[in-house]
């Protein structure tokens, strides 16, 4: 068994989700998570700096990219669209994994007290992210806030379609379907 | 001392509030508020479960007058309006108390990482409550995830306006403009 090889991180983020669906979060543990995947505790924690980090590893990075894509939209965008066009960065980024394993997720997330706890933080540092890139736009305090909650509160509608029972379109689609029905309030 | 008196459980949360601010919250016991507040522990906790629920007390009949301001909005009400009816008697409840109060508790949430924690719970409830309340409105129910996230997301920036530093109008006022602007994305 190599002590490192490509791809590791995605086996460890598999294993993990197939083990805490099986038999529960709390009941897992880092060993049976490594041993699965095939490699090292060690690996694991190069990888991830503790068992709940493995669902949430890639946060950092999409807050980023969210930031640059909302500063980056059109001079002319409104704060709402300047703040779609950074969720859709995130939709691109997300859309990308297998629908499954989102749904897998979002299972094991609902299944969980202090993973959805975990996913609420995300959720306030993501609007802190895109109502701080909106003020940097020069939009006022209140507006930017205003719109960052409805720009998120849009995300999570498009997310939970995109994972939900039935066959919705792909997360790119869900969102800008969920932006019209926002602006159409 | 009296083993209850009429005002126990404001004066229990006055003592808290004061405490908390003055030495912090993981700093403070439930003992130490009684003390303050002129009541034995044992009257504590005839009004609260533990030591946070003072800072969280009320939040159950509230998320229940939402729900059934909500439902009670006039028929012809869209989504969001209907939503603004709800936040409307939240706004006007928590308005009723005094600034400072609601200052100090914004200061010892924002000081507290659990507190916020909880805080974030509570908002997510509110939004799963208005969003409950719309279906039952048959708004479908996207929209009614919309609508709500927008609603909630009104109701914290009208809600930070009013306890911010400067003179802003009432909090039901406050609200009335959060709903202007989110109407105006």
């Amino acid at each position: 068994m190599p002590r490192w090889s490509p791809g590791a991180q995605d086996r460890l983020v598999q294993s993990a989700l197939d083990l805490f669906d099986e038999q529960g979060y709390d009941q897992t543990n880092v060993a049976e998570i490594a041993a699965r995947a095939g490699v090292t505790e060690r690996t694991y924690y190069r990888h991830f700096t503790d068992k709940r980090e493995v669902l949430f590893g890639t946060f950092g990075d999409l807050t980023e990219q969210l930031s640059t894509a909302v500063t980056a939209a059109p001079e002319d965008a409104s704060a709402l669209r300047a703040a779609q066009v950074g969720l859709t960065t995130l939709a691109e980024a997300l859309g990308d994994q297998p629908r499954d394993r989102a749904r897998q997720r979002s299972r094991v997330l609902a299944a969980t007290a202090s993973l959805r706890e975990r996913e609420l933080l995300k959720m306030e540092a993501w609007t802190s992210a895109v109502a701080s890139a909106l003020r940097g736009r020069d939009v006022p305090d209140d507006i930017a806030q205003i719109a960052a909650a409805t720009a998120i509160g849009a995300f999570q509608v498009a997310f939970r379609r995109w994972t939900g029972p039935g066959r919705a379109p792909g997360l790119v689609k869900c969102l800008d379907e969920a932006f019209s029905q926002a602006r159409s309030l």
